[in-house]
């Protein structure tokens, strides 16, 4: 956060005044139990709701086949205001055709309803399995309950969370308080993953940047204008979300929205404000911290290598080359074993799309926060350093991967996880029990 | 093979006349027994010669970081003839900088004295792992030893096979007797691969196509020009080791070698020959073969998957199709599994380099060489055939997954496997036991 304060409050998206959430079971999944959290009765529809008129803002999945509710937000983020999200889980809405579209604007006339405001001040987000139609019978009756019990304690928000994850093992919420000039104002968010995880999200229309289902839903009561809220997420995600990978699937539904409803009062931030780099931020902490929590509870993960390159020719190709790395099953099955294997990691680098010439790479490691590198290689050669002195660091939970390229001055950094057969076990499913099954 | 007929012969490489093989230990990994195929007297050096001068092609991998014995092929390839290929496993000799290229151009300096040949004529081939020097005074031994045992019987190539296996748990040969016009000619073939296997090779100095180490070394009795041959080489590996993958990462060491040493008699086969399609379709053959071998026998595969994608609007979409499918690590558990999943392939064209629209595609299986497919999704819709009656077919040891794109005449294929735990407990290696760490 360097120059901007912020600290940390409870509460999660109801932390900023005028937000209210709930969770409700409401049997969305309706295939019995399978592995994982969904326990027969986990919450599975979530209601998020701001009091008064918010601005809002959104990112999603560049993957050409993209689930309803997806398709259903990026239309209506062109109006720049909202001011509820209803996200289930246990169903994507995905693959789901013409009945997708139809039900993803069900779901969110029933809130309307529900609610008291239009149809088109409501956004949606599904995860879970993909080509199943939407239980809209179950749905209804979910959002009924959950707005009936819509709250602004902390335990609505943690309601609205639980009913929004799918193979995650942690809830992954955090919230700020931060000052814009004279005025204190929070943002909080809160968000799912687990698998399917490698986002690559851009604007409504905008052109793919890159490539879980991962949602993420961000409320603010600070003042912001749509367009610079808009243009502040899109730096937040691609430093964030658009840097993990659990297993390098772009999901079909994944959704961030951002909700700001000015109830801290005017004037709203705009491009020339003053104060728009502490917003900024403290939204890029934010998305920072839920994404590095993606892929801390990723499926089956039990390492966190942060992958940093530098010394690309250009900050495309370090970003081809950390990408590379960070989703290289030999790479990350010798993550697993806790190996400092750098032999792999050269392989990945040499038929990623960065150029890279063999004797000017060096790759080191180092322990999180630690600025002691220990180097295995230096420009393509092994170095001195005892293999057992880099197996304590990467036999640890989480250490940095330290990548110079040594041709440019271009850098990127993916968070990324080790390839487990946990993982496996858990994605490939038992055909006797379709519940298993993912998404 | 069509209207070319052409029967398997025993003896591998050595089954063409004028050919030998032998296959020694020297003591390569120097590391002990690991998991895998590694015994301590597993054989691990490997000769390869013709009693008269052939004419040769390669095909290289396109990684930037590739091999010393990559390089040297590349380089006395351009003259078009050698007689001889010294092969080791257990070790790389990648990325070991400039000592490497002494190294592969003492093992060739070796071959050469024991045989009374140029140094020249000999190629050098090394698979094994990543960032170790060559224990050159067992290689020197183990040439030695191996050029005092060449034998021309199946049993010089039994052996030779042994030696160049790394994590393979299964040798893999073929050979073929077929006719040119009224000549008998034979083509045979041996070659290892495992893990690391993503090949993308093309001639030396070519732009790469696209992307184990796999090796593969290829003999003929036909005279075939060194162009011709490499021309038919070409083609050869686009359709077959270019068409496989199972982890997805692309080796450093990949490396196919073909010897034509001419000794069924003149003419040799030319561009403009009216034989050549006999011989090409015979070179396919072998290629293919051995292609599939190595999917079946990859790091713990247990499930071999052709997947046929059309309808993609230019062969290379399809091919990108087909390969985001085939690396989906989503997809590959699901096949573990032996689900039927269409979902998560949907997932993986919409993020594929493939120009896809979901309401267009269709998905089904087939078992091998069954020409009836069964239509899990048509037009992007699920059909009405049964979810058992796909587990039937997915959850046998092999099948064929149909996509067609129906947006324009672009098909491509590959093999592929599944990813099993099998695939991440070998590859986790063991830290405590440095000869389980993989290159």
């Amino acid at each position: 956060m360097n120059k901007f304060l912020c600290h940390a409050v409870e509460g999660g998206v109801v932390a900023p005044r005028g937000f209210l959430a709930a969770g409700v079971f409401c049997d969305i999944k309706r295939l019995g139990t399978g592995k994982g959290s969904h326990k027969p009765d986990k919450r599975d529809l979530a209601l998020l709701v701001s009091d008064s008129p918010a601005t809002v803002a959104g990112t999603f999945t560049t993957n050409q086949v993209c689930a309803a509710p997806v398709r259903l937000c990026m239309e209506r983020l062109r109006r720049g205001h909202a001011r509820a999200v209803a996200v289930n889980s246990g169903n994507a809405n995905a693959c789901t055709g013409a009945q997708g579209l139809r039900d993803a604007g069900e779901m969110a006339r029933i809130t309307a309803a529900a609610l008291g405001i239009a149809p088109t001040e409501v956004l949606v987000a599904s995860t879970g399995r993909i080509g199943v139609p939407l239980p809209m019978a179950n749905v209804k009756k979910g959002i009924l309950r959950a707005a009936a019990l819509l709250d602004s304690s902390p335990q609505g928000a943690r309601h609205a969370l639980e009913a929004i994850m799918t193979s995650d093992t942690r809830p992954k919420e955090v919230a700020v308080e931060f000052n814009l000039g004279a005025k204190s104002v929070r943002l909080g968010g809160m968000c799912k993953g687990a698998g399917m995880i490698q986002p690559g999200m851009s604007p409504s229309g905008a052109p793919p940047p890159l490539h879980a289902t991962m949602l993420c839903f961000l409320t603010t009561d600070a003042a912001v204008e749509a367009k610079t809220l808009q243009a502040a997420l899109n730096r937040a995600v691609a430093r964030s979300f658009n840097r993990i990978t659990v297993d390098g699937d772009m999901s079909t539904n994944d959704t961030v929205l951002a909700l700001a409803n000015g109830r801290a009062g005017p004037p709203a931030l705009t491009a020339r404000s003053p104060h728009l780099a502490a917003f900024q931020a403290a939204l890029d902490h934010v998305t920072l911290d839920l994404a590095k929590k993606i892929v801390l509870d990723g499926e089956g993960v039990s390492r966190f290598v942060t992958v940093r390159v530098r010394g690309a020719r250009t900050a495309s190709q370090a970003a081809a080359a950390a990408r590379a790395v960070a989703n290289s099953a030999l790479v990350k099955t010798s993550w697993c074993g806790g190996d400092p294997n750098w032999g792999r990691i050269l392989c990945a680098l040499g038929y990623s799309a960065a150029k890279v010439v063999e004797d000017r790479i060096d790759v080191g490691y180092s322990r999180p926060g630690d600025s002691r590198i220990l180097y295995a290689l230096r420009r393509g050669h092994p170095s001195r350093v005892p293999f057992r002195a880099l197996c304590d660091i990467t036999g640890g939970s989480a250490f940095d991967l330290h990548i110079d390229l040594n041709l440019g001055r271009g850098s990127a950094l993916m968070y990324a996880a080790d390839l487990t057969e946990a993982y496996v076990d858990f994605n490939k499913g038992d055909v006797n029990d379709p519940a298993t099954l993912g998404g």
